[in-house]
C-alpha cells in the first residue's frame, strides 16, 4: 500500500498546502519530496511554512526537508504541481520529460492540444491524449492538468445536463472564496464588507469561457473537439474562505422541466474508470432540495469536499434551466483534483 | 424652507432610521411625525430605537415621542412608508384616503395599474398616473412607490442603453447587501464565511424580473404598457453591509461597442423635472474605468448614495454587453427613493 | 458497545446541534431520544432543524421523532441538557428525580452547593458530590453542570499553574465567538466590521469571576471550598464562528520564568479517572511556541476540539506572566464538555 | 485662509490617503506637495494610489505629480509624516534640519527625550520642549510626534481620571481594527472567520506600555518626568476595518464609584490652547450610557472621528475601576493627531 512514491512541487502555499493534507493516508501514494523555491529549500517543512488550513499539519510532513523544484532533486513516479504559470511554464516540461507524470493544477498547458484537462467523473477518457502526447514530445512521463477551480464545478454540471439533454448556452456569474487567490492573496482591507467584481484581472472569466469546452468535448481520431457550447461568465471575489458558488442559466437542445433536469443530475455516474478510485466524488453530484442551498460554509464538504453540490434547479425565463452550483475550490477544484487524475493515471496504467 | 410637514412610519425599522437621518436639515422637509408599532409608540424615538447607522441618531428625532401608524395620529402632507407588506397592505391607503401624499418604499402596490412606480431620474413622467389614481380611489392623497432595491441601479442603467440602442433581454446576478434584510435580519452564523444564494425566497427574483419592465414601460393614454424586455435573474446575499453589487448580460437592438455603451451611460441625463431636485443623484450614472470597480465599501457613497456606479462594461459572448452595476440599497434603493420621489411630487404640484 | 441510552434536550438548537454530531458513533452512548420544545415536538429532526454546523447532519438523527422535553417522553440512563435557563431551572429536577443522570451545559444549578461543576480534566473528584446531592434531594438520578464556556478554557489553564505555583489574582479578557449565542443569536449587522464590547449584558463576566472558584476549590468533607482567587473580566463579542479567545495577566504565589510555567502547562495532566475516557482531551493543554498563536480558525479543532490551546506566555509587567488562551466554545465548552461529564459519571459507576 | 503651505510624506500609504482627505478644505493649511518613494515619484497621485477610504480621493490631489520624500523636492513649512519607521529615521531630521516642522506619525523619535509626545487635548504643554529640541540639535525646523494608534483612545481616557483621581495601576486588552496594518497589511485568510492575538509581535504592547507614561509625565524645567504609572497590556487584531477598542482595569490613588468617575470623564476638558482648534474634539470625551457601547462601527466618527468614546465604566473587582475606550485608529489615533498637532504649533507661534 501507498508504495507509489509522490513529490509536491510548491509544496509551502495555500494549495501545495492542501495536497500535503490530502495525501496523509493516502492508500497508494507515499510523499517522498517537498519541493519549492530556492528560498525555502533546505528548511524543515514546519518551518518554512505559514500553515492556513484549519486542519493541523500532518505529521508526516513537519520535519522533511524542502528541495528545489528540479527533476535532479526530486525523485518520484507522480509530481503534483502547485507552482505559479510563470514556473509551470518551464519546470513541467523539464519533469515530464525526465520521466515523472506530472498532475498540474497550473493553468500552463489546460490548452495544449495534446494534454488532457480532466475531471475523470466526466470525462476520463480524455487521458488516452498522454500516448499523443509522448509520442509527440518524446517524453517519458506526461502531463496531465485539472481546470481552473471555477471551471470544475460547473462543468460538473453541465456534463449530467449535456448528455441528456444537450447544453447550447451557459450565463455563469461567480461568488469566489479568497483561498483561490493564494496565500497572503487578498487583503482583508480589498474585502471585509466588500465584494471585488472581478478575478484575475478578466483572465478567469476567459478561462470559465473556455475550459469547459474542452472538458466536454468528443475524444475521437487521438484528438479532442471543442464541444459547441456558448459562455458568458462574471466572476466576482467574496468574503468566503473556501468554496466557490456559481449561478448559471442554460439552453438546452430540448427543453426538460427541472424535476427531470434534477434527476438527471442526481442520477448521473462516473465513467467506470473513475468511479472506484480513493478521491472519487461520492456521489458526484448532491441536489439539495432548500431553497436556500447550497451555501459554501455547509456544503463544501459534502463528499470529503469531492462532491458537486447544485441546488434551486428551476425553470429560466429567457434559456432552459436556473441553477446554483458549489464546490470547493482547493480540494476538488485544485489539489483534489490533481490527486484524482493521478489516481486515474495509476488505474490505467498510464505511469 | 422645510416647510412641508412630513412623517415617517415604520420609524424604528432600519429603512425607517435612514429616513431619519435623511431628512435631517432636508430643504423642504419638516419631520413632524414618527410613527411605528403600537408596542413602541408612546416611548420616545432614542429609547424606542435600536440605531444601527453608522451616522448618528439625529438630535431633532432622539426625543419626539412616537405615535401609532394611523391616520388619525399622523398629521403631515407627505407620509414616508417603511412599513412591511402586510402592514402597509392596510395602512397606505387609509392615508392616501385621509388625503396624505404616501411616498412608499413596501412592494403592497407597486404593481397596481394607477401606482407609479417611479425612479424620477428615468420615469418621471410616470407620477402623471396620479391623477388617474385619484379619480379611480376617489382619493385627495395618492400612492407613489419605488421599486425593489435590486431593481433600482439594474433599471437605471437600463433606461439609459434603451434610449440609445433599446435592450431586449437581461441577465442578472445580484450579491445584495445585509441591511436590505431588515434588522435584526441574517443571522452572522449564516453569513459568516458563506453566501445564501437566494434573497427572499425567490420573490426577489420575480420583483427584479417583473419591476424594470413597468419602469421602462411607455406612459401614454392615462396607462402604463410593460416593456418587451425579458430578464432572467439569480439572487445572492453577501457578507456586506451596504450597497448591491449586479452583474448584467444584456441584449440590444443593435450592438455597440463598449466604449460606445460607455459614453451613452456617462451622458445620460434625467428627466428636466427630476434634474434639479434636492436628493436629485449627481451624475445619474458614474462609469468607472478601472478593471475591479465598482466595489460596494468603495463606491457606495457616490452622489451621498444616490449615483448608480457602473463598471466593467464588456463585451458579451452570447448577447452583446456585460457590466456590473452598484447602488446603495437602503439609500437609492429605499429611504433617499421615497424622499426622491415626493420631491418629484412637490415640484410637480401633485401634493 | 454504545449500550448506554441518552437523550438530548433541546436537540435543535445550535449545542443541541453540537450533541447530536458529537454522539454519532460515540463507543458508549446510543441516543434514543431527541426532546425539544412543543413547537418542534411531533416533526422529524431533519425537518425540525435548522442545521447550522459545517458538518453535515448525522444519517442516526435525520428521521428520529422529535419529543416532548418530559421524563414522560424521555427514556434514557444519561439526558444533556442544552435548555435554555428558564426552562433547564424546571424540567432538570425532574428529570434527575425520575432517575437520570442529567448533564447540563446550562447555567442554572451550577452554583448549587451539591451540584458538581465539572471539568473532569482538572477536578474530577468533584463528582463525588452526587452522593451528598442525592442524599439532599431524594434523587435516584442526578444534575452535573459543565461551566460557561469562556470558564473553561481559563480554568484548565488556571489549574495547571495553580497546582505548581498557585494562583491569587486574575485579570481576563475574552474574544468570543457567535456560536455561543446560539442560533440565529448575533444580528450580522451588529457584528460585521465590529465588535460587541459585553457578552450576556454582564452576567458572562459574573460566571466567569466565579465559576473558576469553584471548580479550583477544594473538595472535602462533602464539600467545596471556594478557591481564594481574585479574578476580573471584560467580556468582547466578535467576528468569529467557533472558539473563545482569553488574554489572562495572572498573579501567583511564586513568581516563575516563562519557560517554567510552559513547561507545567505542558506536563499537565489529567487526573487518572479522567486520562482515558473517550472524550478525554489529548493532550490536555497545547503550548505554542509562535508569536501569534493560538488562533481561532487554526487552533480550535485540536485534540478534536477537546483541547486548550495556550501561547504567548511572558512575564507580565505588573503580575507574574500573560498568556492567551483557545478553547472550542461549543465543543470543549459546551457539548463535549456535559458528555465528557457523562462518561466520567459512567466510569465511576455513578449512573 | 489655508495658507500655511504643508506636505505629506508618504502619501500614497494607507495613513497617508487619510491626510491627503482630511487636509481637504482644512482652513489653515495648503497641501503643496505630495511626496512617495522614488517609484511613485514622477506619477500624478490618483495613478499612483491605490486608494482604500470608502470617501473618495479629494479632487486637489488627483492631478498632483507625486514628487521624492527629500528636503529638496519639498518645499513646506509644515510636514506631515505618515513614514515608515526605518525611512522616518533618516528623513525626519533631514527635513527639521531644513527648516520643517515635521509632525509625525511614525515611532522614530517617540521617545526621545526632547521631542514631544503629544495629544494636545492632554498634554499641550508639552510642545514647549521643542525650544530644547532646536537648541540641543541646531535646527530651525522641529519633529513633533503623536503616540501609537492603541496608545491614544487610552491615554485619554487615563488622564481624566489621573487629574481627579491618580491613576497608579493600567491592565489594558485591545481588539484592533486592520486599517492600523496598513494596506494591503493582514491577508483576508489570516482575519476572516479570527483573531490574532498580537499586534506587531510584541512591540505594539510595549509601545503601549510606556508612551502613556510620557504623555502623563510632567514637565517641568524643560523636562517630561515618565508618569510612574505600571502598564500591562495585550494586543489583539480583530475582523474590524478601522477604530480600535481597549478594554481597560485601572487602580486609582483614590477608590471612586463609577458614576464619580463618569462625571470626571465627561467633564474634561482639553488645555485652553488645545480647544478651539481646526481639529480639537468636541467633545474630547463622550460617555456612553447603553450597556455594550462604544462599538467600532457605530461610534468611530463620533466628533468626526478625534472624540474618544468610553462605555462601561463600572467597578473592577480586583482594582477600582474597569471601562471601555475605543478611538478611530487612523484619524484621531494617526492622520488627525499630526495635523491637531501641527495646528497647535501654529496656534502657540512655533513653526
Amino acid at each position: 500500500m501507498n508504495q507509489i512514491p509522490v513529490a509536491i512541487l510548491g509544496a509551502t502555499g495555500s494549495v501545495g498546502q492542501r495536497f500535503v493534507s490530502l495525501l496523509e493516508r493516502h492508500p497508494w501514494f507515499n510523499v517522498v519530496a517537498l519541493a519549492a523555491s530556492d528560498r525555502s529549500a533546505g528548511q524543515n517543512y514546519a518551518r518554512a511554512t505559514r500553515w492556513v488550513l484549519d486542519t493541523p499539519m500532518p505529521e508526516y510532513a513537519r520535519d522533511m526537508v524542502i528541495v528545489p523544484a528540479s527533476p535532479d532533486a526530486v525523485r518520484a513516479k507522480i509530481v503534483f504541481s502547485a507552482l505559479h504559470t510563470e514556473v509551470a511554464n518551464e519546470l513541467e516540461p523539464a519533469f515530464a520529460k525526465a520521466g515523472a507524470a506530472v498532475c498540474s493544477n497550473a493553468s500552463s498547458y489546460r490548452r495544449e492540444e495534446d494534454v488532457p484537462l480532466l475531471l475523470p467523473e466526466i470525462n476520463a477518457e480524455h487521458i488516452q491524449l498522454i500516448e499523443r502526447q509522448r509520442r509527440n514530445k518524446g517524453w517519458s512521463g506526461c502531463i496531465v492538468t485539472n481546470p481552473n477551480c471555477t471551471s470544475t464545478g460547473l462543468t460538473i454540471a453541465l456534463k449530467a445536463l449535456d448528455n441528456e439533454f444537450g447544453v447550447k448556452k451557459v450565463f455563469a456569474t461567480s461568488l469566489q472564496a479568497l483561498s483561490g487567490a493564494g496565500y497572503p492573496g487578498v487583503s482583508s482591507l480589498d474585502i471585509m464588507d466588500n465584494v471585488i467584481p472581478n478575478v484575475g484581472n478578466g483572465g478567469e472569466e476567459e478561462k470559465v469561457e473556455w475550459e469547459p469546452r474542452k472538458m466536454l468535448g468528443k475524444f475521437s481520431g487521438g484528438k479532442i473537439e471543442l464541444a459547441d457550447i456558448q459562455f458568458s461568465v462574471h466572476t466576482n471575489r467574496v468574503a468566503v474562505i473556501d468554496a466557490h458558488t456559481v449561478c448559471a442559466s442554460v439552453q438546452l437542445d430540448k427543453s426538460v422541466e427541472p424535476d427531470i433536469a434534477i434527476q438527471a443530475l442526481r442520477a448521473y455516474a462516473a465513467p467506470l474508470s473513475a468511479r472506484e478510485l480513493p478521491s472519487s466524488p461520492r456521489p458526484v453530484i448532491e441536489v439539495r432540495d432548500e431553497a436556500d442551498r447550497p451555501q459554501p460554509r455547509l456544503d463544501r464538504m459534502a463528499g470529503k469536499g469531492m462532491t458537486t453540490v447544485i441546488g434551486r434547479v428551476r425553470r429560466d425565463p429567457i434559456l432552459d434551466l436556473k441553477f446554483v452550483v458549489l464546490s470547493h475550490n482547493t480540494i476538488r477544484g485544485a489539489a483534489g483534483a490533481s490527486i484524482y487524475n493521478a489516481e486515474l493515471l495509476v488505474a490505467e496504467n498510464l505511469l
